[in-house]
């Protein structure tokens, strides 16, 4: 299919050794060249190809089998491995502002090496960078260039000890002193210390630190944004006034170091305000270029959304590696057969099949929408930039922010799901460290909470379509939003209306039917959510009260809900447009039909209680099309893995290699751990100290 | 209520000091005192005691707060707390292997202490030590004797790299001698390797290894095990022959070295086989006691099931470690509220209840179960080591077979999942490892693995339940067990003609009410996948094929939901005994309630599917019966948790203290860690080595 690629030397597709995985690889219903190029296109392939193969020729960036690193040495590696990254450039400072595909598939890259480098790049470039970027003005851009020389360390510290996703409650100040003409950053207390701040530990000479601004006249203005210089560039050591550590070890990213930092009455110049929303003059008078605040809210959304939608990029990532393993491992371990000789692959096994095919499914669909919605918000960024305010821009921010807000809440649950799953189903081998999948977990489980709570999160995204119903009721406005994602619920009564038609299973092995049924799902759980928060509010509650009362079963599962629906949705199309190849049509089809099934049968309860499923077979009719689809799939799956695994060297799981020799690369790792035959440096505290058997006994 | 017990010096009930939890204390509405009481015992209460104050005053066990050990240095002070344990001799050998309650007791110390201890311990003593016991004869017990004063170290090789649950396909061979009266051990190749052993990696001098029995004629007699000598206890060097080594890092219980061995040609005395089950005269002629094959497998399932009912402990106690810390934390962070000035804990809000308080009530309904089982298990062992060979004895054999089988996937999946749940529950906090769910969710993870996949292992649950129907349709034998877990199904005809009766969240708010839509649920569930199973055969596939296509959403479901209803079974009648002092029985009786109903829940779409819910109200009466129980709950949290959580220095979670000052132990412990205020050792490295952007820009 795609010959102009292969034979170069710098061929993008190299051929796989013929080994344990050939026979499924033969039995696959389409190339995975093909389908590669069809979804990365030829550019982006290059692109991954170039940053894989200097990370892999790069002893820095060795993989450290068998030595396992203390904190320290893994965040001087970390750093190390970081400032390397500068010198490759891989990309221009111009393409990571302005090419979301490249920045994405660069993101990519890092993170699937290991997403400490990533963080601590991108907290330094991007959430530092483009926080001074987006918040102040000409006056900081000083800061940016020293960013990407490295002159200066970044890092953005919003959070507390005892205050995370109720940001208006930080408690941080930032006094300003007309005398001096500076602001006064201080920290109240412990409770106050900004905590969990990414590269704050022991790299940042440079901190965005959110504090309430106060005025002479002793006036709040709400939380700002400030540059804060918190350590010497020259020493390292702490400024005056700052008191600045290292979080200690987390439970994964332990690269990266998070650190917490007190600020004791640190005196910073005015210009250091990051001014872009609200600015104070040299007297002390306030001005902002917004009329109310609820403007200024709304413009603040659009960076807030580029943090989570980076993070479902992050969790779709690790959900490729995770599967990518499993999969591989599925096809080349053998255990139990029809007879006593025989042992098949366990990934013949209908249980296997539905325990990790439907994650396959869930990576293809969640990789295409985070994509999607990445270039969504590429182009309000740039309305944003340009000055854009329209009522359809401040639309689309909104809408945008419902679906980074529950986006990332899918992918990264997701993720955490599919990597435990993917565990599990590896048995005994996935809980090797070595195979990776551990510290996948563990990298993917902060995505279920920074950048907002998931849980918390999500009422975002119900509130906007509660809110979209809200002014329907009272205004008679049509429900719908920039990107259409909302359109279809202008028609709730009638599709409310509608009932299951599937009468066998074959009829369901198309994505149409679980779309018809998940529009049902939304604008039920949307009416039953609207309906019980208004009951709420009729029996006395007040409206922090009625809306903690609807979340479960109601406000989250409608969240939920409509966040699968937007995926398959945008997938079905994806795989159903014109330009699909035909030979790539039947196993895209598959994949969109499987991954919207099964997402919707977790939502079979409801479809019942609701009506849209009645009898006996609408049930057995979405599990028979499930099973069905694993099956189909189960021969396409090392060739879909193919597409979506990196190199061995960035997979780094002996168990998921290409060449598929399980047990030999295995072995060959285990040997090569660190006095992995040696006995124990302790061995005569067996062999010379012997107890005495009850010579400490307590009286009990 | 227990004024005896106070006041004291040694006083079982040490008052807690008045703080942030004093709140919710005062609003219980039982004495946890009372309920600790009732539930452990006095005698339970003051051992536990006891062995937890012996750790707490012994420095070798002081916590490592912010030193990160290495995994040599974790494995040595591994090593020398267990040596200790036999100094404390907390319990008697007699005790260990009599007294149930006891072992169960202590098991959950050691463990919730640590559980690379509690394995490295139990892993010598019982399953080295057992094995010997129940698997040899007198001729072996010098080394239990040597177990005991630690002249030697045991190990349970069984798995090897490429065969774990098909035990039948474990490749390596013991060939008799009968020229010297010895075996010969040998591993073919590295892929029939012993693997995963723990102790084996640094620690132990022998092994109990199972291999494929070959006498002269060249007849295989099949597995059977082995005591090998593999270190010279003089100088832990491993013996000739035998190459043996440690795995490296897993994803958790880094304390324990498990390791692998290969044996090239190790000869073995004759009397090394272990032969209770079958033995070899010195010129190699076969003995079983046994008259069939079958008959010596009944004899076995005791001793699986010992390892499993032993896992469903340790997951019940990580679950309830977990719980603790999430509830205190809900307890006392605080994160907005009906107004600007007043925020209000976490634990009031409906989300986060429904979130962990289900959870609570599966830590309290699990672990009376599997304390249950517990005695139930050792209730068959003194039949077995009696000589019982009735058939009652071997039909509760199976019985308690099929109840371990999926017991240990219940519990250690509830843990699971409630261990993630904990840590996202907790936010930020809940990802920095001083605060221990990770280690938690990290350790208890294999639970879901060891001693059978638990995918796996539910297929012998559901094999025992179609088997017992096949036999009553085949030869209308009833169908009844002498636990009588499954005399219930002898009426499925009449109860899958039952429907739900519940019309209001009241009905629901007693156990009973999901108890009876439970065994509609396990009947319902029973015929069709007995259907299923008889029409696959019938379609032509082999008994393989049938069971493997007949697993999802039938023979899986089947197993987990038998088992889920004997757990609220059971704790629904221990709630309900006349003997529950009258104070009590609310809050248990709620327990009871949410646990049922929250685990009914996840099976209501089969409830709909099959007829037994109709109409919209079924489904949402269940809800909110969910959510009262929770809000009942949630002023009897913090008490709930004071009886299952062991006192702080074990339970060793800042955020988790019995104190409640949430926010002065994170920041204490954090200023704990090490070189926390220092800046990196790299420093320089960002000092005066800047990169040159782009010096090793890669051609694209």
């Amino acid at each position: 299919m795609v010959p102009t690629l292969e034979g170069s030397p710098d061929a993008l597709f190299p051929d796989f050794p013929k080994g344990p995985l050939h026979a499924y690889r033969a039995r696959a219903s389409f190339s995975w060249k093909e389908l590669s190029l069809f979804l990365e296109g030829e550019d982006t392939l290059r692109f991954k190809k170039t940053v894989f193969s200097a990370l892999e020729s790069d002893p820095l960036f060795a993989r450290s089998h068998g030595t396992h690193l203390s904190l320290e040495k893994y965040r001087e590696l970390n750093f190390l491995r970081c400032r390397r990254i500068f010198e490759y450039e891989f990309l221009s400072v111009e393409d990571m502002f302005r090419s979301p595909l490249k920045m994405l598939a660069f993101t990519h890259c890092l993170g699937m090496y290991d997403w400490s480098l990533a963080a601590k790049y991108f907290l330094h470039t991007m959430a530092f960078g483009s926080a001074i970027y987006n918040s102040g003005s000409e006056r900081h851009f000083e800061y940016i260039q020293k960013v990407f020389s490295m002159e200066i360390f970044g890092c953005f510290a919003l959070t507390e000890v005892s205050h995370g996703s109720n940001t208006k409650a930080i408690r941080t100040t930032a006094h300003y002193d007309p005398a001096t003409e500076e602001f006064i950053i201080h920290s109240p207390d412990f409770e106050a210390a900004k905590f969990w701040v990414g590269n704050m530990g022991k790299t940042a000479t440079h901190a965005v630190v959110f504090a309430q601004l106060y005025l002479p006249g002793g006036q709040c203005h709400g939380l700002h944004s400030f540059v804060v210089q918190i350590r010497d560039p020259k020493t390292l050591l702490p400024m005056p006034g700052v008191m600045v550590g290292d979080m200690g070890k987390k439970l994964g990213q332990n690269g990266l170091d998070n650190g917490f930092a007190m600020f004791h009455q640190v005196r910073i110049p005015r210009q250091n305000l990051l001014n872009r929303a609200g600015d104070v003059t040299p007297d002390g008078t306030y001005l902002s270029p917004f009329q109310d605040a609820r403007q200024r809210f709304g413009a603040s959304l659009g960076s807030l959304s580029v943090g989570r939608v980076s993070i479902m990029c992050m969790a779709v990532a690790n959900l490729q590696l995770a599967v990518s393993i499993a999969l591989r491992f599925s096809a080349t371990r053998r255990q139990f057969g029809p007879t006593q000789e025989e042992e098949i692959p366990v990934l013949e096994y209908q249980l296997q099949q539905w325990r990790l095919l439907p994650y396959l499914a869930a990576a293809y669909a969640l990789h295409y929408f985070s994509k999607s919605l990445f270039l969504d918000l590429a182009e309000l960024q740039r309305g944003l930039l340009g000055g854009d305010r329209s009522a359809r821009q401040a639309e689309f921010g909104h809408e945008i922010h419902a679906l980074a807000s529950a986006g990332k809440p899918l992918a990264s649950w997701t993720a955490q799901q599919g990597i435990q799953e993917c565990r599990e189903a590896c048995g005994g081998h996935g809980y090797l460290a070595m195979n990776r999948l551990g510290v996948l977990r563990d990298d993917n489980d902060p995505n279920c909470t920074y950048e907002g709570d998931n849980n918390v999160l999500l009422q975002q995204t119900s509130n906007y379509l509660l809110g979209l119903l809200a002014r329907r009721d009272q205004g008679g406005a049509r429900l719908q939003s920039p990107l259409k994602t909302v359109d279809f619920l202008e028609a709730y009564p009638d599709i409310l209306g509608q009932r299951f038609t599937g009468s066998s299973f074959a009829d369901c092995l198309d994505s149409a039917v679980p779309l018809a049924a998940y529009k049902w799902l939304v604008c039920y759980l949307l009416r039953e959510s609207y309906q019980k928060l208004n009951q709420e509010k009729r029996s006395g509650s007040n409206d922090f009260e009625a809306r903690n009362n609807c979340q479960v079963y109601y406000c989250r599962s409608l969240a939920l809900a409509f966040m699968e629906l937007t995926v398959v949705q945008r997938f079905h199309e994806y795989t159903h447009q014109p330009g699909v190849p035909p030979s790539l049509r039947p196993v895209l089809g598959r994949l969109s039909a499987l991954y919207a099934l099964w997402s919707l049968s977790r939502h079979t309860a409801v479809l019942y209680q609701g009506g849209y499923f009645s009898g006996p077979q609408a049930g057995k009719v979405v599990e028979s099309a499930i099973l069905t689809l694993c099956s189909q799939l189960k021969d396409d799956a090392v060739a879909l893995v193919d597409v979506i695994a990196p190199p061995d060297f960035v997979l780094d799981s002996p168990i998921g290699r290409a060449d598929g020799e399980l047990y030999k690369n295995l072995w060959g790792a285990v040997l090569q751990e660190s006095s992995v035959l040696e006995r124990g440096s302790w061995w005569a505290e067996f062999s010379h100290n012997k107890p005495v058997l009850g010579s400490l006994k307590p009286k009990l």
